[in-house]
């Protein structure tokens, strides 16, 4: 599979990002959102090159079988390219998080501190088939006055380097150093490896996509991750649950994307609350056509539902499936999701405050839903602007991470011989 | 080695710890206020006992030869113990850093978002011979709802062992569980590998100790970890620095304490500053017995000086040496620490104002400095109130870590059926 051109060299790229990247942390914010509207531009007036290195890609990804939905996400058209260009505009507007004063206070000895935001330096970003990370991914990196390096999907690879083709002729129409944006141009995994422990040119790697690429990139990385993106996310319905608030919110949480990672997985269900309204439930379920794995208790009353085994309780599904567990008490249902959630976003459903607050204090999630779809953690949906991913990890940022979270701070004393 | 007693089971120890941190999480301030206090008093009532058990340890580093620093930091006292009891007192009286609403806002449907601080979970310390690390890591992890598990080095096992034995026993006294401090009683250093991966129970590796420890922990752990401590800091002399301060910052700061992660390591003097004021550094240099390693240009004019190697250039000391590089430019100081700093504490000495805005802008370390001595990078001497350790790395924390380093957030959602 590999060609000439595809012998890159992932550590030069990599040491060019960080030298770009001390000219990247001076600019203005004026000049970084000047090279994000540029990039827009430039992206819209090469719609039709971007489609037709596009068609490569997709021309390939047929050749190889990929399934419908993997075609959907590596597919672009004139519509999505024009998208991506306004999604540049809208973090132009946004708040530089670069260069804000946190903190600041003067010791006894008349030293002053301040504790000033400033960018992490070069972000590695390694993610799968979809285009559009090349884009947002790129943005929020210059908004916040980092470099970047990125590794797509090997699928995408002509539709991303035609695409950093386009943001490189921007970056120079604005007199910013090109090397601030780092395609590897192959399709060799062993490129990927070497970002894993480049500690002294990389800051932070963020990896988007399924399961096994963050695992690979979690339990290999010496560089710092920011873990995004797998949600085994729960809804519990309470025996104090109202009957209509909990039927519409299992509906939107599992149905409206399921393929996300804020879409539910499993369903836990009060055993008062079930025996009172599993006809509702199970009319629910057969309308939208979703199947049902369920423990005895279930399956003892919802017709076709199979036995869920621990495959179905620790795994996503990713599709209109559901798995359905009968509790006693709220607490088992927070045993459960200790055990197999993967600490993104949880629900419950009651009337009961305090049992809801029971929930909040001892659930350890990212996000956590009160009468509400688990489909709100989202960097948009809850108003942050942009996303960069939803960290499901607990250092530095978790939940949805907005351009904060591609910042460091720095501690700057100011004196006139202070010592010790 | 080995002896019955050692045979530890790390795993269940930090299961134990996990369940306890749910606990933890739910205690009110004053309960862990109390509980700190009440491990201040044993440990006071108790010194006797903990010296025994020290003497243990000191007689076995004799055996072993250890060397005099190192004994110094294993060796307790009465005093020093008492200083630990109102360490522990001084940490109660901090505010607590969790349960804190960081934000909070309503979305247009209703739905009210807040981001509240919350504890880790479970912190695993992994650290070297110095025994008041047991009591400060405890008391910090107490006082942010974190339960704790402590791998101390082994040739401090029986004194921690002993301390251990009275956190236990006022936290019983306090109706805490005491899982939530475990210590793992062996000196087999597999036990600390063990910790390395435990993702599933431990939220956070902190490493204690010298760049040995620390490369192994962030080199082998795929639990996140902060990382400390390693400090090869530079002292840039400007060509328009001020002599006394230029002096008086530089002694302060190789000399005051120089087995410290703060102390100075590198000086870099500007030649023509050199050129005027050379024999004041060479007499200050011989007044404090300083054993210089220096480039050509120092080597020339300073008598005695060796020729500084990569290693002196690329390393700590950690005691009365320094390496003195000169050079033409503020530019070529910066790029020399770019190359050889560890991004810990970096100073300027110069009443230029812009020149120190571009040592400021063009560094990245935690903590940067003009006209003042790096020994400041500590959290209490920047009024933190405590210290967990000092952050090299950038995500999460960087710089002196307080409280807040041992929080995480929830976003916390609260509706009356919001759907997407």
């Amino acid at each position: 599979m590999m060609t000439i051109k595809e012998k890159v060299n992932v550590e030069e790229q990599a040491i060019r990002a960080k030298k770009a990247a001390k000219v990247l942390s001076t600019l203005s914010t004026e000049k970084k959102n000047e090279a994000l509207m540029t990039i827009a531009n430039f992206l819209e007036r090469e719609y039709h090159e971007i489609l037709k290195a596009n068609v490569v890609d997709l021309d390939n990804g047929k050749t190889k079988g990929y399934d419908e939905a993997f075609m959907d996400r590596l597919s672009l058209s004139k519509e999505r390219i024009f998208e991506f260009a306004n999604g540049l505009r809208n973090v132009a507007i946004l708040d530089d998080p670069t260069g804000k004063v946190l903190s600041g206070w003067t010791l006894d000895n008349g030293l002053t501190v301040e504790k000033i935001s400033v960018p992490l330096g070069v972000i590695g970003m390694i993610y799968e088939a979809r285009p559009n990370v090349t884009v947002d991914a790129t943005g929020l990196a210059l908004k916040s006055g980092n470099a970047i390096v990125l590794k797509g999907g090997s699928s995408a690879i002509s539709s991303n380097e035609r695409i950093v083709d386009v943001i490189h002729q921007a970056l120079e129409e604005t007199d910013i150093p090109k090397d601030a944006v780092q395609f590897i141009a192959t399709t060799d995994r062993e490129a990927t490896k070497q970002l894993f422990t480049m500690k002294q040119h990389i800051d932070v790697l963020i990896p988007r996509g399924g399961g096994s690429l963050i695992n690979a990139v979690v339990n290999n990385a010496t560089v710092p991750v920011l873990e995004t993106g797998v949600g085994n996310c729960h809804i519990y319905i309470d025996k104090e649950a109202d009957l209509q608030k909990a039927l519409s919110i299992f509906v939107n949480a599992k149905t409206d994307r399921p393929a996300v990672c804020n879409a539910a997985e499993t369903l836990i269900v009060h055993k008062e609350w079930f025996t009172n309204h599993h006809q509702h439930l199970v009319a629910t379920l057969a309308e939208h056509n979703i199947t049902v794995y369920g423990d005895e208790h279930i399956i003892s009353v919802i017709p076709d539902a199979r036995k869920a085994t621990e495959h179905e309780w620790a795994n996503e599904f990713l599709n209109m499936s559901i798995a359905i567990k009968a509790v006693d008490h709220v607490s088992e249902a927070i045993e459960h999701i200790d055990e197999y959630g993967t600490k993104h976003s949880e629900a419950i459903i009651t009337e009961n405050k305090e049992t809801a607050h029971e929930f909040f204090k001892q659930v350890d999630a990212a996000a956590l839903y009160h009468n509400a779809s688990t489909r709100f953690t989202d960097g948009g949906a809850l108003g942050f602007g942009a996303e960069i991913g939803i960290s499901t990890q607990k250092l530095h940022a978790r939940g949805p991470m907005g351009l904060p979270a591609l910042t460091t701070v720095k501690y700057i004393m100011t004196g006139d011989g202070q010592i010790r």
